[in-house]
């Protein structure tokens, strides 16, 4: 049984108490059988059943539970850099986006693309947000926007799933944009998501979650209400792209569907605010899209100190958040999110793992959850995110095995 | 002779045109002889004299000069993460300083700290910008307030500049703050700068720069350029912190004084910004400092457009700044700044070296210039800060040595 030992300060995650509230043990050690971690606690009470088994040792390093990136648009074709540029002289999202840029331009990009491709395109991005720490990554389709293409990138996370080592949810996003085909007749789309993709994706066990693009340039409330209900009754729980460039009753829809998160809401009302904390809807931080699109990033210790749960995401897309890089984000949604960083931590795993409703295994460093952690080279979370470099995972560990 | 081959992109950063401007050569190979660049070109133009010799192979990818950092406090004792947690929670700057923290429990700190301690822990922070593509690296004193602690800064940074292999620019900042002996005594402690430290620094050949905290709670426009104009006549090149919290016409000053920069600028006025033109005063943008502060950025762009050249830097330093990424840097000065990722790269190279009057030498890749170079996985400065990653420096070379 491998046991990590040496552990300077352990960041348990454990979902109790405030957001704040990691429960570091210090002087640590972890065993684990297989996948499943068995014993958490300080090195010196070890039981002294578990020594003299494999050692791995953290140098008196933190120790972190593996990170999850709960929100991801992993799998596209093609990249957008002229775009980037073009916002950095003053160009508007919506200017490019109208000007047949934006999502759309990747829609073409991806459905040129095989499956192939696209399964290679990913595993390079895998490999590499391995190397910072994480261990579980939401994936969202989106760029096909027609039943086969949608299907396409589905299967390209399914195989991700079984052929790479980190978790890997899945997220049905057909409601991203109006395909082109379907200018002028968004009532057909809409019709076509739900009597045709929903249907097809629940049939084949494609996705856990289905997402929609709630925003004034793509699907209204009603629109989103009638998607995000027909999925629920294929067992597809809801997630919504809420408030981000226009406040317009996302979160609220959210919370009235049971969503499990609400994702963006720089634009988030107080109606809101309030709505999502009763309901118990996360609150997703993406704050490299707020970075990307100079958009005010969202106050997430306002929406922590009511009570929600906030998780922290990259977005990871080629049009609006072009890196992978959680940890950055992280710094972010201190530096400009206001979060501390004890809560950018839980933010960015156990809150995560709530967001996708796999805080049951993944998410903390517990007994009986899923082997997953880093060593992280810092004393503790907010000297990390103070003194922030690159390349500060020194070792993940995911499924009990050592990817990094 | 050394020949670096296969460059896929090779910003030369000539300084020449606009800051936009940086004059790449496609398919290029750079060939030098000992610390010096010998010849620059397209590779199919390569002179067959230089065939035969050491060849490395840049694997496609992209080719910059090595990176400037123009604005450090590289030494420092201790850190400082709990203000960091602080100003997350809501403290202001100011009310940390006065409370006892700030920049004077680093000064405690320095004080104690041993020439060797701080040596040693400068190296490590050198080492690691190498990593990150930087080849040079301007460091400030201003952590001991004292004539015997000043110099004590300084000779650290001397024998960093005889015994590692980065180029080092030292400045001297005794004008940091107030230390808490000269209290109520303001003063007394400016004439000890002007009439000790100034022509013991200069006499001792101890720093090429004299800098100043111009600030509202720092040193008066007066002060400044009393202390300013005695280090003019000991042969030191003023340097300002201008116009950060709140606009204090530090940049005229900068103006008037012919400094070689005026450097954070956030609170810049209109009139700063013309005297500054005027003058051909180099702007230097601390986007790491605006952004853990949480003040609002410096528009660079429209620094830019003014004709002022405008410099990148970390302000590396245990309070404001306290982190050494100055790629980070760079992606912030567009995503927050407005730049684009060419004026980004010259004011990390080109424009950082004019701010430390070293462009003679150092801060773009030209025949006769030091082979100082990064090579970086990334096809185009516009795709390396889009899809920015941390690790996308694949090799430094300086002084035409490989040191990652
Ligand atoms: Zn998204
Ligand atoms: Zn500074």
């Amino acid at each position: 049984m491998p046991v990590l030992k040496n552990i300077g300060y352990l960041a348990t995650c454990r979902d109790e108490g405030k957001q704040q509230d990691i429960h570091p043990v210090r002087e640590a050690a972890i065993v684990w059988q297989k996948d499943t971690i068995e014993w958490v606690g300080p090195e010196a009470e070890l039981p002294s059943r578990y020594t003299g088994t494999e050692t791995l040792d953290a140098g008196g390093r933190m120790v972190i539970p593996g990170l999850v990136d709960c929100h991801t648009h992993l799998v596209f074709g093609g990249w957008r850099p002229d775009e980037f540029v073009l916002r950095l002289q003053g160009k508007k999202y919506l200017e490019i986006a109208q000007s047949g840029g934006g999502i759309l331009s990747t829609v073409r990009a991806t459905r040129k693309a095989t499956e192939q491709e696209l399964f290679e395109k990913a595993s390079r991005f895998l490999e590499a947000m391995a190397a910072l720490g994480i261990t579980t990554v939401e994936c969202k389709s989106g760029y096909g926007l027609s039943l086969e293409e949608e299907l396409k990138i589905l299967r390209v996370y399914r195989r991700l799933a079984e052929e790479q080592p980190l978790h890997i949810v899945s997220t049905f996003l057909g409601a991203h944009t109006i395909p082109p085909e379907y200018e002028g007749k968004r009532g057909q789309y809409v019709d076509l998501v739900i009597r045709e993709m929903i249907p097809a994706v629940a049939n084949a066990d494609l996705a856990d979650f289905c997402d929609v693009f709630t925003e004034e340039s793509a699907f209204t409330i009603g629109e989103s209400r009638q998607i995000l209900t027909a999925a629920k009754g294929a067992g597809l729980v809801p997630k919504l792209h809420a408030d981000q460039l226009s406040p317009g009753r996302g979160a609220e829809l959210a919370a009235e569907l049971g969503a499990a998160s609400a994702d963006h809401l720089e634009k988030i009302s107080g109606a809101g605010v309030e709505a999502m904390a009763r309901a118990g809807v996360v609150a997703v931080m993406l704050p490299l899209a707020s970075l990307y699109t100079q958009v005010r990033p969202l106050n997430g210790r306002k929406l922590a100190d009511r009570g929600i749960d906030v998780a922290v995401a990259t977005d990871f897309n080629p049009g609006s958040a072009p890196s992978y890089d959680l940890p950055l984000a992280m710094m972010l949604a201190c530096n400009r999110g206001q979060l501390t960083p004890a809560e950018a931590l839980k933010g960015a795993t156990i809150c995560a793992a709530k967001a996708l409703r796999r805080d049951d295994s993944l998410g903390s460093i517990e007994k009986g959850k899923i082997a997953d952690f880093a060593v992280v080279d810092a004393p503790d979370p907010d000297f990390w995110i103070y003194h922030f470099r690159p390349d500060q995972c020194d070792m993940t560990i995911c499924s009990g095995e050592i990817l990094h």
